[in-house]
C-alpha cells in the first residue's frame, strides 16, 4: 500500500547498524549439507542474473532486506529466527533454507531452530508440516 | 528473504521517475464519498503517529513504496490498478480504498476499476468476494 | 491462471442439479441471532449495489459460485460446512457468517459445525482462532 | 494466538473417537499409483527423521492433528474431504495428495473428491488451478 | 463465498469481448526458451488430462477465466500483466510463468514485466524473492 | 496435514518447561491502553463462549498454543516476538494485539517490538503496512 513520503532521512539519522559476524562460510555449510549446497547455488546462479538486469527498485528491495537482519535494537541471530518463523508460516521452502542456514552460521543451536519452527507450527497450522519436514531435513544435515 | 548485496547504486544509475498529475485531491475525494474520507482520515493520524516513531527502516520501506508507483515504463495509473488487483486478491480493504483512491485521482474511469477488481475476482476466488462488495460501495460514492 | 478452453459445453452434458431445501429462512436466522442479521442485511444492501452495476463477469462468477453448492455427488450440506472450513483457513469473518447461516438452514446441527471448525483450526493454526472465537458466538446465538 | 488456558481436561471428558476402517492400505494406492508412490515414500522417510527429533510440541501437534479427522459427529471420509478442501484452498500439493489418498482409502468416489476440489476452486480462484491439475493426474491414477 | 443470484444475463447483455491478437505463438516462445517449453508441455499435458474429466463446474471456471483476460475496458496486455502481479503476489511459479508468456505474446516488453514484478515485490515482500528469481530467469530466455 | 503418529509420548519425555514470569499484569496493561482494553475485554469474553461448548479438540489445541510460547530453549519473550511477526505477516490484528501485550508484559521494550515489526514487514511485503499502523497505535499507548 502506497505512501506519499518522501525521502527526507539525512544520513546523520540512520541507526549504527552492523555487519553480524559469522561462525561459518556458506561453503562450510555446503560442504556439510547437499540441501544447502543446492540451495546456495541456485541461488547464486539465480540472482547473478537478477543482478544483471540492474532494475533499480530491485537493488534497493534486497538493500532494505539485507539491512533488516544486521545487528541492532535485537541480535541477529534473533532475526534470522524470525525470518525462519516467517518463511514457515508463509511457506517458502527457499526463504526457510536462507534463514536456517543463516542462523547456524550465527551460531544457533538445533534446539534454537526447533522452537522456532514451533512457533511457526502453532501459528501457521498443519499445513505448515510439509515445509517442517522439510526444514528437519536439512537440520538434520547441518547439526548431525 | 535477505540477501547480501550492498548498496552500490550510483545516482547516476537512477532512471528518470517522476510524480504522476493527479486530476483531483484526496481533499476533492473526501468530500464526495464518506467511505474515502474516513479512510484518509484514519489513514493520516495513524501515518503521523508512524512518522513520529521516526524508524529508519519504516521510512526507507515507505520511500520504496512511494517509489514503485511512479510514472516509468508502465504508466502510474496502470500501476495504482495492478496494487489494486494486488490488494483484492491479498484481501486488504484499507490497501484496497487506497489504490481505488489513487486511481480515480489519476483519471481511471470506472470500468476499468471493475475490470481490475474481476482479474482479483477470478485469480483470488469467491474469498475475495467481500471486499469487492466494500470496494463497489467505495466506486458507487466516487463515481455515482 | 488463464486457460484457452472455449465454451464448448452443449446443455445436454450439463450434469442435473439441483436446489437445496432449506429448513429455514434467512429472516428466522435473522430473528435469532443479531450477529447473522446484522450480517445478512449488510451483505443485502451491498449485494443490491452490486447488481445495479451490472459488471457481466461479476454476475457470471456469482452464478458459477452458487452453481458449486447445489445438491449434487456430495450433498449441499456437506459442501457448505466445506465452504465453512475454506473460509475459516482462509480467514473471512463474512465468508464464515455466510456459510455457517447457510449450513444452519440446511439442518447441520452444532456438533457438526464444530468438527468442521476443528478441521480447520488444525489445518489453519492459532491465526484462525480469533475467527474461530467470532464464529462460535454466532453458534451460540442461533443454537442457543 | 496463544491463550492462557491450562489443560484440565479430565480424560472422561474426551469423547469418544475411533479409527476410520480403511477398505485400502497405503500400499495399494502406491501399487496402483506412480504419484501416490512417490508421495508416500518421501513422506515417510521425512517422517521417519522428524520423529528421530523427538521434539515434544511437534509431538503433540501430529497427534492433536491425527485426531481431527477420526470418526465422530462428522465421518472421516467427510473429514478427509474438509482436509482436502483446506489443502487446496491454501495450495499445498503435499496435503491435497494426502488427503485425497486417505479419502480413496475411506472409500471416496472420484465424483466426491471431484466436488471437494469444485469447491476449493470457486473459493480459492484460479490460482488453485495447476494444484487442481496435479490433483486429477493423481485421481486419474488412483481411480482410473 | 456463495450467492443467490440466479443466472438471469440475456446473451445482449454481454459485452463485446474480443480475443486479443498474439505476436507469437506459444511455440515460438518454447523454442526460444526451455522454461517455457517445459511449463507450456506440461500443462498441456495435465490440461488434456482435466478435459478428459469433463466436469462441469471446472469447464465453467476455465471459461470465466478466459473471459477475464480477453480485450474489453482495459487492454489484454495490460490485464495478463496483472495476472502476473497477482501471480507473484500469491507466490505460484506456474501462474507467474503462464502470465509472463502470454504478456510476452502480446507484445509487453521487458521493462514493464520487471515494472509489474516490482509492483507484486513491494506489496508481497521479500518472501516474493525466489519467485522473482524465477521470474526473471523466464526473462533471460525470452527476452535475451 | 494427518499424520499417523501414535500418542505414545510418556510424561518422563515431556522437557521441562515453565511459565514465564510476567512483569505487569493484563490489567496493569489495559488501564495505560484503550486499545489494549478493548482487545482483552472482547477476547475474555468470546474465549469464555468457547469454554463454555467444552469441545475437546478446540481446548486441546489451546493448550499446546499456550505450551508453545513457554521459557524453553528459547526466552519466552523471544518467542512471542516471534509470535508476533508471525501474525504480521499472515496480517491478524487480534494476534498482532495479543503477542505485542504478551511481550509487554514479558518486559520488551519499544525498540525490540518495533525490530520485530521491520522482519514482519520486509518479509510480508506493504500489505503489513495497515496492521503496522495499528500495532504503533497500540506501541504508542502501552509505551508512551
Amino acid at each position: 500500500m502506497s505512501t506519499t513520503a518522501s525521502e527526507h532521512t539525512a544520513s546523520s539519522e540512520r541507526p549504527e547498524r552492523k555487519e553480524p559476524t559469522y561462525l561459518f562460510t556458506e561453503k562450510y555449510v555446503a560442504d556439510k549439507s547437499e540441501i544447502a549446497r543446492h540451495f546456495i547455488e541456485t541461488r547464486a546462479r539465480l540472482n547473478a542474473n537478477v543482478d544483471k538486469a540492474n532494475n533499480f527498485l530491485v537493488k534497493r528491495f534486497y538493500n532494505i532486506d539485507h539491512n533488516a537482519y544486521l545487528e541492532g535494537p535485537l541480535p541477529a541471530k534473533t532475526k534470522e529466527l524470525m525470518g525462519l518463523v516467517a518463511s514457515a508460516c508463509l511457506r517458502c521452502d527457499d526463504c526457510i533454507f536462507y534463514h536456517a542456514i543463516q542462523a547456524y552460521r550465527l551460531g544457533v543451536n538445533r534446539a534454537e531452530q526447533e522452537e522456532s519452527l514451533n512457533v511457526a507450527l502453532v501459528v501457521g497450522g498443519s499445513i505448515v508440516i510439509p515445509h517442517l519436514r522439510r526444514a528437519y531435513e536439512l537440520l538434520e544435515e547441518i547439526y548431525g
